[in-house]
């Protein structure tokens, strides 16, 4: 898969793109039934800006309003072969987990673990092993399982009402968009790109024709569904278009779409958590076998993603009878603006 | 460079790219003071439709109506490290010189030929051997040289009173932009790139400020100018913007450029040249070390080449006091279409 460290090469030739889903499943509740109890300041969250899977969590983490409970560390946007690390920090180690790499929190977890090492992690701080890196359940365990944690005010991101749907819209943008994407930048073959590319664009389609007169996928406020889909929107034009050739438009050239995208993305909580220079960094540089020197592009600029979008007019409110969230905490804003400079990847 | 055979690799780690321009620089001229004169029937001209610097002589033998006098070979859109092929002609052999490689046309001019075998090459029937490969002389001479063979109505491309000036423009535009996208997708290093990139953008922007107010590179009329801008635009959004990564922007986000090009795209002898199956299948197969996978992308859509541009409110006309040319010559037809269907690459 994408975000994991196995292995230097992400093709397999004549071959379908396959994810490796094998995560450790482990969960934190509020009953602690399964051994991991929520607690504040227990488990540290460990994410790299780059990573769309990381970045459900730390968009549903800054909705929810978890920072003071949840403490977040944070790896660069490269990796080799073994792991992700944590270059990014003072002396090239989390401060809280004492960690070079996150690998280490994975053997500690297990001595023999020769899985992926994959972001995001729940790392229980006090052993400094890693409790799950199963990105679809800890997002939702956020909403339903720290709800004594949560900042007055956050959104019902997975309203039990609109579960049964939601499930199927997220499904389906799983398998058609968030690792469609994948499936075309990772096709072993013509014939597989040529399918995997079709499907995208199909479901993009589809996409466009349910958010033209809704102003989000579930209706007035924003959920889970929006996250998961933002986090592919916001690495089309960037990578996917290019690197993974998803180019029948680009999101630039999806009229709905790019309206729904620049109205979550001004949405507190998820632009906020965008990091467009570690985004190109990633795929770019750690994808060798399809991008062989290394370069990173140039364009597009992204100052566009702050442009008017319009979508007020389709009524709804990202929060509902909630309010959004404050300013990002201090030591996590991006440093990378969005403005022209965007266009920088240093 | 890009459209010869030389190697399999073209990027020089850590350099930025340098073009081989080494080429045999004999001319066809009509005293045939050199040694080659210029005679109906005995010149065969080699191209592919993939290639840009051919490109730019498969329009001039257009416009000037040289179809009659002067044949045309036309090699498939991949290649080697040896040599192009005659893989599109029946039992893969130029139905005229009786090759198979486009090699052996200039290992009969050299035996020990050891030099890049690059279109377009203007070849002498009977002895079978190449009499110049310089791309940049041959279309000149087409338009000095041939003069007795022009089709009534043909444009002048290169007139005497634009010269000086046309030299600058051209110059500029090969430096910046037909060889400036190379540099970009063949840098060998970050630095290289960013320069490239930069070059490149701030070339089509003087280009967009030179044509907002004119019809044409030099004016009212179409001349080698345009031809020599035209193949690098025509092949900008279906592989340059990605593959080489000049991402600032795409060719339709330029608008001024964009209308330019589909006006000349338009013009009978530019757009019916333009094959892009072909030209995807050149650059995403043969540059191996970009693109491991050897995957053509499926996109862009290529029908809107063909919407209305508008340009015609700045007056002037493609062939001023002159005509347009006919129809393609029989067998000479673009097979894949530019509408809809410009969108498959098989």
């Amino acid at each position: 898969m994408s975000d994991d460290t196995s292995g230097s090469g992400y093709v397999a030739g004549g071959q379908e793109y396959q994810r490796d889903s094998n995560y450790i499943t482990d969960r934190i509740t509020a009953d602690g039934a399964g051994g991991w109890k929520v607690e504040p300041g227990r488990y540290r969250l460990v994410v790299a800006r780059a990573c769309p899977w990381a970045n459900r969590s730390t968009i549903v983490r800054r909705l929810l309003g978890l920072e003071p409970v949840l403490s977040m560390g944070i790896c660069g946007p490269t990796h080799d072969e073994r792991s992700w690390t944590f270059d990014l920090d003072p002396g090239g180690r989390d401060p809280v987990l004492d960690y070079e790499r996150l690998q280490d929190a994975f053997l500690a977890r297990d001595p023999h673990y020769s899985r992926g090492i994959t972001v995001p992690a729940m790392v229980d701080v006090p052993t400094r092993a890693v409790v799950t890196n199963d990105f679809a359940q800890i997002t939702l365990d956020l909403s339903t399982e720290w709800t004594t944690y949560h900042r007055d005010g956050a959104p019902d991101l997975y309203p039990e009402h609109l579960r049964d749907e939601m499930d199927d819209v997220m499904q389906r943008v799983y398998t058609e968009v968030n690792n469609g994407v994948y499936r075309c930048g990772f096709a072993g073959s013509q014939r597989a790109y040529d399918k995997a590319w079709t499907r995208l664009f199909t479901a993009l389609d589809w996409l466009s024709e349910r958010l033209a007169a809704r102003r989000y996928l579930m209706g007035d406020t924003i959920t889970e569904a929006d996250v998961r889909l933002f986090t592919t929107l916001a690495r089309f034009d960037a990578v996917y278009h290019g690197h993974f050739k998803c180019n029948r438009q680009k999101l630039t050239e999806l009229p709905v779409l790019w309206a729904y995208a620049r109205d979550v993305f001004q949405t507190p909580g998820f632009g906020d958590t965008i990091d467009f220079p570690q985004i190109k960094e990633h795929y770019y540089v750690v994808h060798a076998d399809i991008n062989p020197t290394k370069v990173i592009p140039m364009g597009p600029d992204t100052a566009n993603w702050l442009t008017a979008h319009g979508r007020e007019e389709l009524g709804g409110s990202p929060f509902g009878d909630g309010t959004p969230p404050g300013p990002v905490a201090a030591g996590e804003e991006i440093t990378a603006g969005h403005g022209p400079g965007g266009i920088a990847h240093r």
